[in-house]
């Protein structure tokens, strides 16, 4: 064999690689298969963001807004946020002995949860409530960001924090990459979602809009706190969606559309891949299909798992 | 005269000129005097801005909070949005002939505001339930566009819009140069607000904290809406401050203040010429004690007339 032949079949490996790498620096969104809804995406940005487009949204005013669960990260077996209250009923059950013979805890607590959470809405309202009043907005930080720290998802036993969605992790990036604010909406707990999102997400506090409970200012040994009460401020779900988005974001030309999860326009297969390894069968399932509502008309835009 | 004497003479005026203008360019805040509040926010900012600063605040941490009426703009006589009010009762009033005999509104056809809203909270209630409920939030934020471009304050007959201060004006700019995001949190409407502060104060809706009304969602000729209905959802004003800062920005480690009027801790003259063009006696009396509460220990900080 000559000197040339085996410099050039490296030559070519490197060449091949550095177009391989060329072509994932050039994509923004190297998880999303070539399909309609990343074609959809990009020519919504592209509509937006040139100035001379009859579509051009001025960077102050370009925000798009996400769900969370089912969406940024997995749902499945339950919601996280469910996970985490029936986490702290065992935590808390020694200082609560009734729970012994109570219901939905009695069950909880001999390992039964879905019998507990069958008994329907008003249990898991109640789950919610023990596990997420009676503190300070600090005291429940505390309590939530330990949680993540160290509780193992049931099936993956992996961190929660870990089973988020590759494509949608992109997707936020490049839509900030071209200006964009991205904010969560989301049926979930305010405070619980914002312990994590900026660290996770890149999405700070203020842009995290939620469910929430009312808030009691008091002074507790000289300091102000705000404790988490047992009642229900706001339901953000639903068509509580466009009043949340209204009530925090509230630009005076919104074009906020009601956001259900059945009417989804564009469906594109994200990374199969990634997606079974970021989570698990049933969201993989829901997240194979992700609607773009609308697609470049609005500026309030919600990528979701349809 | 040789050619010489003239010749110097405008060099010097030319050189003071410029030094003049090199001063103010150097200053950020042309319009404070040199005084202790001044001289706090200055040292505020560059001991969170520099890094190993012990109080340094990473740039994404960096909020500021703002009161708006009598800090930001006016608010005598009356609060402008109660003056917007009575000024809906009036276009109002042809399509609700028994105000003519009810009150508070007899009172104010007849041109007796004040004797109106002498009958207490529950009279202004009324005048504020009426002109802002029972239409869209798209109507709303027309109605209260065309009325802040035509109508006239009463003593200084300008456009509400320019009874802004400049001293508070040149120190959101000063902010918001150093990174700081600036908010709104104020007791006045979220709605009202947000219609002149991006505007006015280059403070984008999303920052623009305040009271609201519940908003109910309804589907018209096919649109979807959102009707802002006549019940109160969250007054954003004494206890509720806190819990607006908590529910809206929500950072795990707010260290949020009790924000009250009477408790300022820096007092300095601004300009006083310019207040009194912007703002009214009352006002005035009031701008030249600025509170910056607390000066440095914090990250979320009100300036706020005392």
């Amino acid at each position: 064999m000559s000197r040339t032949g085996p410099r050039f079949v490296p030559a070519v490996l490197v060449g091949l690689a550095l177009s391989r790498l060329a072509a994932a620096q050039s994509d923004p969104l190297p998880s999303w298969n070539d399909g309609p809804a990343k074609q959809a995406i990009t020519r919504f940005v592209a509509d937006t963001t040139k100035e001379g487009s009859p579509k051009f949204v001025p960077p102050a005013e370009r925000i798009a807004v996400f769900d969370n669960d089912g969406t940024l990260w997995a749902e499945q077996p339950l919601y996280f946020q469910l996970l985490f209250g029936l986490d702290r009923i065992k935590v808390l059950a020694p200082q609560h002995p009734e729970w012994k013979t109570t219901e939905p805890f009695k069950s909880i607590l001999e390992g039964h949860a879905e019998q507990a959470l069958a008994q329907g809405d008003k249990a898991i309202l109640e789950v919610m409530m023990v596990s997420h009043a009676g503190m300070t907005t600090d005291q429940f930080n505390d309590t939530v960001r330990k949680w993540l720290e160290t509780a193992k998802h049931p099936k993956f036993q992996r961190l929660f924090t870990d089973l988020t969605y590759q494509p949608m992790l992109e997707l936020l990036t490049y839509l900030r990459a071209q200006g964009f604010k991205t904010f969560i909406v989301s049926g979930g707990g305010v405070e619980f979602m914002r312990v994590f999102a900026e660290r996770v997400y890149g999405i700070p506090p203020e842009q995290v809009i939620g469910s929430s409970g009312v808030l009691k200012f008091e002074m507790r040994d000289g300091k102000p706190v705000l404790v988490k009460e047992p009642k229900i401020e706001f339901i953000d779900d639903k068509a509580g969606k466009p009043a949340g988005i209204q009530r925090f974001i509230g630009r005076p030309d919104p074009r906020v559309r009601q956001l259900g999860r059945r009417s989804a326009d564009a469906r594109v297969d994200c990374c199969r891949q990634r997606c079974a390894l970021h989570g698990n069968r049933a969201s993989h399932r829901r997240a194979t299909r992700v609607g773009i509502r609308p697609p470049v008309e609005d500026r309030y835009v919600e990528y979701r798992v349809g």
